[in-house]
């Protein structure tokens, strides 16, 4: 139970977020314009050619935040209407960091057809769909079916953010550590939304050795997270074929990732790794293994997703600049080529003053989502997705 | 074709409303309270009592303005992202008159079980709901199917808001020619969503002789009007068992209320009323029949939904003060009791200058929300809908 002044705190706040009015209604003339008869004129020209709905009213800045409240923050499936203070916060980070309006919606249904139908009549209003706290891997589906109706991007942030980021931080970690990704031998615990995506990302960006672990041991065909649409990633995965668990995938690994959960790394898996280990425990809010523990047992490098460590893997250097750049270029999606543009963008932020305790920027850090929105704009650009 | 300029205002505007953050995230002290770890305690709040959404998020002040897009202003069915510009339009209304915070959807479906289903998910996010320009029969059964499955208000402007302002104009006018409601032959030309909405609200005032009249002539059982949702309506209207047409309903009539179309109501049915005759011509932006022609007529009182003659008839006068009142109150629903009292406290304000030309307040006044959400909020108290 936290103290009664946080909550008293955010009883008198009344919301994070707030609409407002952009037009001010200070005369007949203005409400004239404001609504009828004015407000006929962009009615008429976006029912000739709807995409004028981008430029007429607020769409072209506005982002629809969703969840079903399955698989909210550590604190799980705890229902729409108390998902609602994450996704406001989200809204309030689109606009602090990166200008873009957000708008938080529950729906309250967690069956995958009510949640991609509900997203899909709703569309027209939203320049693009910010999927969060949505349980795995019913995600996955939501998320491919989406992209498949909407002609808008869909962005699942326990997916993509936490890809992206976490990817950044590896590209600097092996820098600061004289790796190449390509052929480091990388093991990801924990197989829920994050650590298929981060593998994912991870492929494309070059690497070639990625082993998933999850409580039932290594993860292959046969495992529960190997659906419809996660088994491309599964069948890429150990390349070398091992079996057992976290300890037979740890043995001379270069990279262990935790999107886990308290205690899932113990200290003889790190001491069992490559020298110079890389180890990523980005559990919240208590890591896989303490950054201490961590680097006692051997490993060079130590990122978490806590604030009060070093290495702070966190989704706020993804999101705002990623749905920044998106609605800049007017993308129809967010590809590939885009979460790569946004990792490159980060690690050229980190780069100058790179280090085993700084292999990625903090944040918040005001350089970064302009950074990514431009990389991120470019990249929807030149693989022809976007629309300016 | 509006001027350019019009179409450019609004291109410059991007969207008339805008989400902004109300609590600055500016250290990162605030970040940690916004966002994770301090986020989680009105997430376990809300989960163990979703009612403490209302106070935890903005959902105590926010509605929803939805449409389909299907009976836009006078536009007819330009489609979900057409309607948008009304939907801002009124959300910006809602604040600028009323301080509620509106959020524009549109739904890109003009299936009944579609709207119904995509607000019922939705509705965990809203402290009240605004349907807008939806068509006719389908609106009745949209709203009634969502009172039963809701436990927030749901308000259909086209319905209620015109409803209100109307039943307060005809209150007015009737005072200003001497006559009680309770008797007085009433015609509404025109049975949709607005006619229907109108005889509801006018029997549930006293009014005992209403009849309704459309292109097919005098609405009976048989008419494409009388749904399962209008049918109780129909059934009580036209007690003296009229046939015919307007000018059947018209002659000896003393009130005739158009809410059709331009041309509606000749001069000749004006002039087969009763003297002292009230009309109310309610089509925009061209009314049924033009105020100097129905003075000339013998028209004593004549109000339009225009702002360039006297007697506006607005449903500015009624939407924002009513939401005020039911969010004000975290009411239930919205209720006749509520609407009544909307009616009266509108009368009130227009009492002390009452005259043929001043028979409702004009619009914007901003003495007008105030009143309207103090008797709205009481009367949901009266009628044991209030949560406060």
């Amino acid at each position: 139970m936290a103290p009664a002044t946080a909550l008293e705190e955010y009883r008198n706040w009344h919301g994070k977020i707030e609409v407002v009015n952009r037009v001010p209604i200070d005369s007949p003339a203005k409400l004239a314009k404001v609504y009828t008869p004015g407000v006929a004129a962009p009615c008429k020209e976006i029912a000739r050619d709807p995409a004028l709905s981008f430029d007429y009213t607020r769409r072209g800045n506005l982002v629809a935040v969703v969840t079903d409240g399955s698989a909210v923050l550590g604190l799980g499936d705890i229902g729409p209407e108390a998902g609602m203070p994450v996704m406001e916060g989200k809204a309030a980070l689109l606009k602090s960091q990166a200008g873009v309006d957000g708008f938080p919606l529950c729906i309250k249904s967690e069956d995958t057809d009510d949640i991609v139908r509900t997203i899909e009549l709703l569309s027209g209003t939203f320049g693009a769909i910010h999927l969060e706290d949505i349980a795995a891997p019913r995600c996955f589906e939501i998320e491919a079916r989406l992209r498949d109706v909407l002609d808008i991007p869909v962005y699942h942030d326990d997916q993509h953010g936490t890809a992206v980021a976490t990817a950044a931080a590896l590209v600097g970690a092996c820098r600061a550590t004289g790796r190449e990704l390509e052929g480091a031998r990388i093991v990801i615990v924990g197989a829920g939304a994050s650590g298929i995506s981060i593998a994912d990302l991870l492929f494309s960006l070059g690497a070639t050795d990625i082993v998933l672990v999850d409580r039932e041991g290594i993860v292959g065909k046969k495992s529960a997270q190997c659906t419809d649409y996660t088994s491309g990633i599964v069948a890429r995965s150990n390349p070398r074929g091992l079996a057992g668990g976290l300890a037979e995938a740890a043995a001379g690994a270069d990279v262990l990732i935790g999107v886990s959960e308290a205690g899932a790394i113990p200290a003889e898996a790190i001491r069992s790794m490559a020298p110079d280990a890389i180890v990523f425990a980005l559990a919240n809010p208590t890591p896989e293994v303490m950054p201490d523990e961590a680097k006692a047992a051997g490993a060079a490098v130590v990122a978490t997703g806590r604030s009060d460590f070093p290495n702070q893997v966190n989704n706020l250097l993804a999101f705002p600049g990623i749905f920044r750049g998106a609605l800049d270029a007017r993308a129809t999606e967010i590809n590939d080529a885009m979460l790569a543009a946004a990792v490159d963008a980060l690690v050229g932020l980190a780069a100058p003053a790179l280090d085993a305790e700084h292999i990625v920027p903090a944040a918040p850090d005001p350089r970064v989502a302009p950074a990514v929105a431009a990389a991120v704009a470019s990249a929807a650009r030149e693989s022809g997705v976007a629309r300016r």
